[in-house]
């Protein structure tokens, strides 16, 4: 098969490799869209041990189901793989699956991405696609998932209702864009500022998002005004505004692995009451309440996807690096 | 009055002040018993803004009313002065208030503390001393108050009963000693362990509390193993354990002021859905239920305490600064 295959620091070679096997319990999807996530940039630029080349990588997948029970249906993959026996699985907190993975990582166990032509998946993975979504557009539901499960959580440890909330998001990437059309579209929360320091970016979020979209210094950002922040960068200095800018007895969503470590304001947090989530993934009731919010077109136009072929992959991940990019999102098509 | 006075970095005086004046709709309190916290300690080492000598410290405080609406009875006093009429005040979280004040503080506003004869104290903020509390013992009331708070929003945020969970406290000073009560005592809280790097202050937390008492490097620290972890200290390092110690999708607790910044593992946060939790204070429903706990003897005997004499209160903050006191807390009697 045809397969984008991550070979070394910011390099990806479009090439011939072998076909997944057929395994007891999976399926073969022959893959029709796959997203470029922000983890899949954070091993191009050598940063993720989970990913070492060479590895086929992608993880926001759609496509037709090519070997296996429903042959020829047409689906999306829920990417993270689980025990389903550990505490966590059977408690619906199965993202924290000790021995979870997730397609296109290759520590400590490989699995193949969807940056190629074909991919093996448990059958239990498998979801049908929503009459009303289009196939290409369907990869989003993966982050569309992580971004759900973000809000929720923050929307169960504040004190009042998201409706009444005033929300940063800093960052105007597929996270961060779509945690502001959650927050507006499905919880009605009425004040939301998004950040970006990329002014395409900000105006393609602003066609979107009813939100504020300012860059980083701008005035609207007000100290201790914010009952929620998302993080979605994770960078040292998105943490120090987060902090900066939650108010008193507010919560900091942490979506973002940029910088891994780094300095905090440990003493606001502590006399100021500020709760800080660290959130990752999402259950698999958060994945299919996506799908059904998807199906519902709740969170309105994906015209700010762009899409680009397999084969033109490297030159995406190019621009994703250069930041010539505006769109935060770009799905491959197989 | 006689009062001891904080007059520089680690320097106390015993000397005369004047007395409080009478203020409309507060009292004056013939001070009792004073406690030493933390934070005075903190003062005491010139590291505290809101305490810039001179200054006479001291918050947690029982006595008898001298001046005012209820003169001769014996009282215990919540320190901490807010608005109310602010949203947090009108929303039971007081302690959030931004106008928030605590006796033996001078910035923004000044309000002398308890290591003191007189205090002047708002009538809103005085309780009954409960009939089966002694006098000397009642200012444990205000950190068994922090510890409760701290303890409730840990067990509001668990996914499972503290009574089921593996809690560690780091920090065998009062607030952890109180925590470690009062998860054990109050919680039922079966597998607690409590760590501090002074084997006498650790001797003195096994007698009182049922938990696996170790120095910081000890083997039954395990990484990923606590649902709950208490940091109490609030150093780089405490934090560092924390975060490397407590489960996926577990909880910090994090009350103390040692090191206001610091590195951490926010990688771990993230990808193991940890919550950061700042603490600080109480509401005055915790104030209250405190005095329930207290009054009906909750947390066991409070024998751990020590007390000296109010004028040989400069030598009992060098022997906390110097590790030579055992005691948890040390109140002074005056």
């Amino acid at each position: 098969m045809h397969a984008l295959v991550y070979t070394g620091i910011k390099e990806l070679v479009y090439r011939e490799e072998k076909n997944p096997k057929v395994i007891n319990g999976e399926s073969i999807v022959k893959v029709s869209a796959s997203g470029i996530c922000g983890s899949d940039m954070h091993a191009y630029h050598g940063k993720d041990n989970r990913r070492i080349p060479p590895l086929i990588l992608g993880h926001e997948i759609s496509g037709i189901i090519d070997k296996g029970k429903f042959a020829g249906k047409k689906v999306i993959l829920n990417p993270l793989i689980t025990c389903r026996k550990c505490d966590y699985c059977s408690s619906g907190r199965e993202h924290l699956c000790i021995k979870r993975i997730i397609l296109g990582m290759n520590k400590p166990i490989e699995r193949q991405g969807g940056f190629a032509e074909y991919v093996s998946i448990p059958n239990q993975n498998i979801y049908e696609l929503p009459k009303t979504l289009e196939m290409k557009e369907a990869p989003i539901a993966e982050p569309t998932a992580v971004a759900l499960h973000a809000v929720e959580l923050g929307e169960k440890k504040l004190s009042k209702s998201l409706k009444d909330s005033k929300a940063l998001v800093i960052g105007g990437g597929a996270i961060g864009l779509l945690s502001g059309l959650i927050l507006s579209k499905v919880k009605d929360c009425k004040e939301i500022v998004i950040v970006d320091p990329n002014e395409k970016r900000l105006g393609e979020c602003s066609k979107y998002l009813n939100a504020v979209s300012v860059k980083p210094d701008s005035k609207s950002i007000i100290a201790n005004h914010f009952d929620i922040v998302f993080d979605t960068v994770g960078m040292e200095v998105t943490r120090q505004q987060a902090i900066n800018v939650v108010k008193p007895g507010g919560v900091i969503i942490h979506i973002g692995l940029t910088h891994p470590s780094g300095r905090f304001d440990f003493r606001k947090a502590t006399l100021q009451e500020i709760t800080f989530i660290g959130t990752y993934c999402y259950t698999n009731e958060d994945f299919e309440k996506t799908l059904d919010i998807l199906a519902n077109k709740k969170i309105g136009s994906l015209a700010w996807i762009e899409y680009r072929k397999l084969n033109e992959g490297a030159s995406a991940f190019q621009q994703i690096h250069d930041g010539t990019c505006s769109s935060p999102k770009i799905i491959l098509l197989i």
